[in-house]
């Protein structure tokens, strides 16, 4: 459930940020290869005929303008970073998709599956490089210094996400995982990204070393508790809502924190784990499994736990309450409570 | 052949690059996985217990800190951008050798091979994050507008090169692909990264916007003769002096200049091409028939051109000649008459 105050800041700023998007990428010059630029615009849901089915939720772009705003200042300032994230998180999603072997997102066939891996890999590099250069785009709103400091945090960040999806990737030929290397990774695949869009609010609006701390901190666990929320529903959310099979992760054999929590302490779970091939009703019983063993309460704790830093974070930082901190309030909530 | 001053040039600024490229590498945090910097330190050729077959050529940080040198400016200054460039040349290599499934570099595995596509392709996403990053270090030896612009500079060539990149990709399952089309794909592919080399070694020197296109000028042209001058060695090389095959380029079935012309102008080479199982003889007899037909000679008539351009924009940027200005002249000559 929504508040009206967040709702009516995603009326006014989705659109203006997806506007912002196309702006940024329609300035660069494909004129050597319309082709490529095809493909790009295509996975952003830019397509010719295309209804909104290929837009993402535009989250991380909402998070940075929410977090500038918050300080009372000039949101418009902040756009160039907004929009430099949602590239580099759609660049990342490109990659991912190969790299997963993930034949569909949003519904629509994936880059790699519509125009072969060699075009993805090389239309993932582009968009990298559409990123930074919008990024560089705060000389105009800020100035030389804010600027290479986004391109800086910005590449830094990268080198987390990167060492987190090694990790991913490691993993799925790994036997045994064990939590607190599950929560190294997703702290770099997901949590690095989520804190670069916080802490680039604050940064835009010329805030103290101390307060970009505590943003980062804000968006650190906020990306934690949203991920491992995704765990929870990835096993016993409902079907319907959330657009995918019931118990999904179990069948797709990923290795989240509650199947880890599982293998680690529940013996019966461990057994069924090596059934390569199970049954609807011993996938379901499976479930079943971890939830008495104590696997669900585990991870809702985890989510809770990581749920009360973010809103701590977000609440030192901002002692001085508007419009804009009861919204990042409200979406931080709605992102956690979600069954969806 | 080259000149002492090049020879002597080489000896002291090949082993400073290499140092650079080892320094600006270690500075980052790879806590979180130190086997993703394993891949990477194995890529640039770093790995323990190995000699210097790892190492390419470090062709471009050598322009870049020639090109600095001969404005009479401190070379020091442009090691990052000379740096820089040199990654992001490797970073270009780890992903062009899964897109061309390319199983050896170097004489050594490629990364895809040892570690698989989904790892390589990410291994080359960190080692962008580390060219942007190490860009960034023209702060210390410049300001923030110089690195801002190198920054920048760098990723307007990225969108070249991927553009150039995917018309590359496209045409090898295109049956008939025009000469300038090609030209088009080498200028993005190889020289727009090797005019980048050259740009930047004038800007770290502070140099006037018409010195700065006069660089780009050269570093294209350079870049356009020396992949044209491989064209001709992939199809009439020595093969113990290019170690690959002779006609390497015929038997793997490139579409270089040399062929290309060959299928727009010989109706006899054009019939042969159809045969996609060539006997060794036939393969030389192939390479006979584009000589005689007169592509070798107009082949090597473009390497000319270009390399007249090349020479002629490096006369007119340094009116006043110096050590490194011969270096640089010598370099250019060695690199187009080069049989190697």
């Amino acid at each position: 459930m929504q508040s009206s105050s967040l709702m009516e800041f995603q009326e006014i700023l989705l659109p203006t940020i997806e506007t912002a998007l196309k702006a940024s990428f329609e300035v660069h010059d494909f004129s050597s290869s319309a082709a490529l630029k095809e493909m790009l615009a295509y996975h952003m849901g830019w397509s010719k005929n295309e209804d909104s089915a290929g837009h993402g939720k535009r989250l991380r772009p909402l998070i940075t303008l929410l977090c500038t705003g918050a300080f009372d200042a000039p949101i418009e300032n902040a756009l160039p970073a907004a929009v430099a994230i949602e590239f580099l998180h759609n660049f990342t999603l490109i990659h991912d998709d190969i790299q997963d072997k993930s034949p569909r997102r949003h519904g629509r066939p994936t880059l790699w599956t519509q125009w072969g891996v060699a075009q993805a890999i090389n239309a993932g590099d582009a968009l990298f490089s559409v990123a930074q250069l919008t990024m560089l785009e705060l000389v105009k709103t800020t100035d030389e210094a804010i600027a290479n400091q986004g391109v800086r945090q910005l590449n830094q960040v990268c080198l987390r996400l990167t060492q987190g999806q090694h990790l991913d990737i490691a993993f799925e030929s790994e036997s045994e995982v064990d939590t607190q290397a599950y929560l190294t990774m997703i702290a770099g695949k997901t949590g690095a990204l989520i804190a670069l869009s916080a802490t680039m609010g604050g940064l835009v609006a010329y805030q103290a070393q101390d307060r970009l701390a505590l943003l980062s901190k804000f968006g650190k666990n906020l990306g934690l508790a949203f991920q491992i929320q995704d765990d929870i529903l990835g096993i016993w959310g409902d079907s319907n809502t959330i657009g995918k099979s019931t118990a999904s992760d179990i069948i797709t054999h990923k290795k989240t924190l509650p199947i880890l929590f599982g293998l680690q302490r529940c013996p019966e779970f461990q057994q069924e784990w090596q059934n390569e091939d199970p049954s609807p009703e011993q996938i379901l019983h499976m479930a079943e499994i971890l939830s008495k063993c104590g696997a669900q309460a585990y991870t809702r704790t985890q989510v809770e736990i990581y749920t009360k830093q973010a809103f701590d974070a977000l609440d030192r930082v901002y002692s001085h309450k508007n419009a804009y901190t009861e919204a990042l309030f409200d979406l931080t909530e709605s992102l956690l409570n979600r069954d969806f």
